[in-house]
């Protein structure tokens, strides 16, 4: 076992290969000294996110590259859900004693093959002892003016749901990855796509820097499933979302893995979690611009009056048994053995 | 055990009753939605640092309120050694199962007083499950200029080397409180100064301002010991720093508790980390300007050509086996055991 300041050697030396191109901000210092020094160019979005050990994934079965990668990911897929261009990142690593130096390496990365893919530099971070490997992730967004990032605050009646890209994926990777005998009936690029979603999830910084440039009104990532993060933003806008369950855009392969795990894809779609595709919600006359996107939105629902959240299914009636995913309530949900 | 939504609720509506006044950079979004969003008024200095209970706390002897106060004062030290104005922070928990409802509440109210007292608002955060209770704490600061903050790596030649209020008080505090007979010599109002060091103690950032005013070339704060910060800061200074043992500034009650307990003085005060005073190089025509400050540092050293650093005793010998804390090597350092 390294050093503290060995281990953090080995760690800068792979995060700081190698780094992005010149971000929103300039720096001015980077990690080393008692704080990171930047100039941003305006208003500043900031996150952080967590995982543990035990608790979002297991060292046993969890490659420590993939850990990395999510960790930074699931921040970054916050300030997509801003509409904010991705800067800088700090890390701050729990290590137990146990740890190799070459997963130490493998986690880094799995950070740094992130912050690269997301044009991000790693500013800063700190590292501890601890009894299990804990990642504690902050990253820093930007935008010209505060007025342009989108909260989850601004929904009105009238507008359109849209969500990006395909859900389930991640829910289905996790799946093939603990029972790899029920992908026998996928094509091998398939199931590869559905590991990969759940291994390498991608922060939709591009669309919902598009999506805020369209003129949404609210946003917000894909993190707990559809069924959670809907409900947050129709409560933070005081409005109902009204989500056809039939509308959602499935991941590839999703419907035939659920029934050959005896699974409903719908199900595995709209409360799995960690597909990190961004939903929002958008004025009916925007709606022509989302067609010019690189990859357009699927509009899967409306906004109304009153509050809450109705999952409605396509023959009309509401589900009401699909819940998102709390942390501390349900050890053994999907995010959970990620 | 609350949920995690009802965990998150209860920590807000502490840390975010009376809140700080206006700081340095404008709040657009505060906690709640997927990232906070702020329009700093320059540069930022960012930096993060984390308690993990078993390494640096036990639950079984630590108040949680300190152990909250501790964790955001240890951050925010790192700004006032940039010289920063403070500005917000950002609170990940890792909850272990058992933690009660009340001692949730103790370690919020001890972040709060902290942020109280530094004028920061807390902004953000995230509450995951673990093993056991830690904290991640991000924290930024601001300047209306970049080069205005005070890296590490500035001392010249000839410069003089100041430390502000006084040192080994933390480490006879965490005496005190381990071995409270040590204290019987004492007066009350002196042992109660030494236990506060070790429990509450509070950045230096008034006097970070002030030195990096007065023209400080380099500056760190003495989290480790200045056995070992006073070299991190020779390092990235490229410089030696020749600092005298007997000019350090020793906490009042520090010899009369270093006698009882049978340990030097001097180790502790060198040695012993978590003053969170702060040590700072100086052009030696600032040195008048230095006496202006409300609490006017104390000269205890010089900056040379050559590289590394050299802790002098009275009688003109180095000492060469006073060390530092290394985190990863050194479970059983006072600060270990905080």
């Amino acid at each position: 076992m390294d050093s503290e300041l060995q281990l953090i050697e080995r760690l800068r030396a792979i995060l700081e290969q190698d780094p992005a191109g010149t971000g929103p901000a300039e720096v001015v210092i980077a990690s080393g000294d008692d704080a990171a020094v930047t100039v941003p160019p305006g208003a500043t979005a900031t996150s952080v996110d967590s995982l543990v050990e035990g608790v979002h994934f297991r060292r046993d079965t969890a490659s420590l590259r993939s850990v990395g990668h999510k960790a930074l990911a699931s921040a970054l897929s916050d300030l997509a859900a801003m509409g904010a261009e991705a800067g800088e990142a700090y890390v701050q690593l729990g290590v137990p004693g146990d740890l190799a130096e070459e997963e130490a390496d493998e986690l880094a990365w799995g950070l740094a093959g992130c912050a690269r893919g997301a044009g991000v530099r790693v500013l800063g971070g700190d590292v501890s002892r601890a009894p299990v490997l804990w990642l504690a992730v902050t990253v820093v967004g930007h935008a010209g003016r505060a007025d342009s990032l989108v909260s989850r605050g601004g929904a009105q009646p009238g507008d359109i749901v849209v969500v990006t890209g395909e859900l389930g994926g991640a829910a289905a990777g996790l799946v093939l990855l603990e029972r790899p005998e029920l992908g026998a009936g996928l094509a091998a690029e398939v199931a590869e796509g559905l590991r990969a979603r759940q291994l390498e999830p991608a922060p939709r910084l591009a669309e919902g820097a598009a999506l805020a440039a369209a003129g949404a009104t609210a946003m917000i990532d894909l993190s707990d499933g559809i069924a959670s993060d809907a409900a947050h933003l129709a409560a933070a806008s005081k409005v109902r979302l009204v989500v056809g369950l039939d509308r959602l855009p499935l991941a590839d392969g999703l419907e035939e893995l659920s029934t050959a795990a005896g699974m409903e894809a719908v199900e595995l779609a709209a409360t799995g979690g960690e597909d990190y595709e961004l939903l929002a919600t958008v004025p009916e006359e925007a709606a022509e611009a989302l067609k010019a996107m690189a990859a357009p939105p699927t509009v899967v629902g409306r906004v109304e009056d009153s509050a809450g959240l109705s999952l409605v299914a396509g023959d009309g009636t509401e589900r009401r048994n699909l819940r998102g995913f709390d942390q501390l309530r349900a050890p053994r949900s999907p995010r959970d053995r990620a």
